[in-house]
């Protein structure tokens, strides 16, 4: 496993830059298809960037893999969200029995799906199924303390890499990142808006579904959170900043991809929530960018402002706002193209088709 | 089959209307599912969409089938694009070999392939595998005169119609609509222009990569026989509009497209060319509308205009200007997961998932 402690207790890791020298005949290869050059748009591009993750001019994907992270907010208790807490476990549930979005999902686009309890307020009792790395029964309620403890926030960048590094051992090369928790839009926007310094306001949306007396009343918490914050922590670490607003599974999910671009897999990002778990890994490490591919625009609205600091264009933008990893799922297929066009497709010399005038 | 020619020789027939009364039932199924209400976005639309269409509350795609018209213009020869003629034959031979991204891809996302000589300049002799069609070894150019005759638009037609009544029989009932043909995009551009009543500028475009200077000649060229055709034809009728401008395999298709729609089968558009079929077709039966499914924006500039003025958005944006049908593939796997949304999530009930908080 890459991702450890430093002296000051901050998870941290080497994620490798990629190696430019085959970039060239990435390129080479793609523009002797049989296509007009650059007509793929952004196939093209990803099968550069997972050719140059993998350092080959056949790249492949072996075992992709959902992860879903879940856990349990204290804040859900304040009002911030249209479902109530217990609906986290029934989902965890619905999951191991195939029936939600995401497996449904995963089955068709051929992902394999592994779902993690980082902290549901449920006792399982060591059920099958499930992968079990649970800090604590759901964190405390952000409204007057932090969430969670320095160590808990250690704990789970820890898990979250011992999850990537075993998925890694079993050959997978690439990780979707996707998570169910009831209020946990709730943390990614307080997390949000610390780390990419935009207002509060651009980063809370309607979740699963508030009205708009709701999302008044979810702002309200959430804004006076965030003031409690600055006042008890006027010059804080990063360690306090994902103390304070951090879900369980934002920071294991966070461990996780730190983890797995370390070891040069590929980290597909879903929505809101994902990408303020990348946020968190990428606060961490920018290094990371390299080998993330985002997949969906979501339709809670601080996505854009996320992906806007960012510079980043994902692959969709059906108007998801499921979370589960579902628009990762969503945007495989576009992947496996990717890598079918530089695999597959006969160059205008091996089919015998004229190039351009030129 | 259902499309015939009327009194004047004008393609015609009936589109049935979509039945509403299932709508509500599509609806409480969907929102019963274990997830947010409305959370999937667009895949939620397509679902019902497909339900009406089906007239079912369990929509199935049956042997999805890419058709790809292939054809070629006499305008080639004057200049308009970057590849010479004997590229379309060539492709069609690489389409039989299974070499081009529409193989790949199809390959990949489970659709079948059919390739169609609706007026190519070659002579295949019968070749298996082929679906022959020929109208004429291309068409004329239409720099001084109609690129065909009446008879021709209305051959286009019928033999459009045959090949989806075929595949009808055959129990298929999605079609996707690519299409080959060097060349085409400067038939699309004018027939686009004139029948959505927009400047030929806009819908001018690089075609399959152009500079600006090959943009520039390409634009006047066009222009030229724009204004040729609106002194030749002061009161055209559409017969007279496809005379001109069509090529053979975009007429053919827009024969395709309204079979298909009047035996209630999906249509699948695909890019710039595609559109521009399609708008031959809506012109004759705006009906279809109700049928088709707009898979992709792509590259080529007119394609926004043309969208635009059908007040559609189309389920993908990457950058796409391959043509062969490539971007309804790829769109392919989104409305297979709007099918299996409906079909396979559970429900609240059945996962035992309590409800929203109201």
């Amino acid at each position: 496993m890459n991702l450890h402690l430093d002296s000051l207790g901050i998870p941290s890791l080497n994620i490798p830059n990629l190696l430019e020298e085959i970039r060239p005949h990435l390129v080479e290869k793609i523009n002797h298809k049989t296509k007009p050059i650059g007509s793929l748009g952004r196939l093209e591009e990803l099968a550069i960037q997972i050719g140059l993750i993998q350092n080959n001019l056949c790249p492949k994907i072996n075992n992709p893999t959902l992860l879903i992270f879940a856990a349990d907010h204290g804040i859900a208790k304040d009002g911030v969200s249209a479902y109530p807490q217990e609906v986290t476990y029934q989902m965890v549930l619905n999951f191991l029995g195939n029936g939600a979005a995401a497996n449904v999902f995963s089955k068709l686009n051929g992902l394999d799906l592994k779902v993690i309890d980082a902290g549901i307020n449920y006792e399982f009792n060591g059920l099958e199924g499930l992968i079990h790395k649970k800090i604590d029964k759901g964190t405390r309620s952000f409204l007057n303390e932090p969430a969670m403890s320095h160590s808990h926030v250690q704990e789970c960048f820890l898990k979250g890499a011992e999850i990537s590094f075993e998925a890694y051992r079993s050959d997978t090369n690439l990780l979707a990142f996707g998570e169910m928790g009831i209020a946990n839009t709730s943390s990614s926007s307080l997390l949000s808006s610390i780390l990419i310094k935009k207002p509060l306001d651009q980063l809370v949306g309607t979740g699963t579904g508030l009205d708009s007396i709701g999302l008044k009343k979810k702002f309200e918490i959430l804004n006076h959170a965030l003031n409690r914050f600055h006042q008890d922590f006027p010059n804080p670490s990063i360690l306090d900043i994902f103390a304070n607003f951090g879900g369980f599974e934002i920071l294991m999910m966070a461990g996780a991809m730190l983890e797995a671009a370390s070891l040069k897999m590929l980290v597909l990002v879903d929505g809101f929530i994902s990408t303020a778990a990348y946020l968190c890994a990428y606060s961490l490490n920018p290094s990371i960018e390299q080998y993330a591919i985002f997949s969906h625009l979501s339709g809670e609205l601080g996505h854009q402002y996320q992906l806007e600091f960012l510079k980043k264009i994902p692959l969709l933008n059906l108007g998801l706002r499921l979370g589960e990893g579902s628009g990762a799922i969503l945007a495989f297929p576009i992947l496996k193209a990717a890598i079918s066009m530089i695999n597959e497709m006969a160059s205008f010399q091996s089919a015998g088709v004229s190039t351009q005038n030129l």
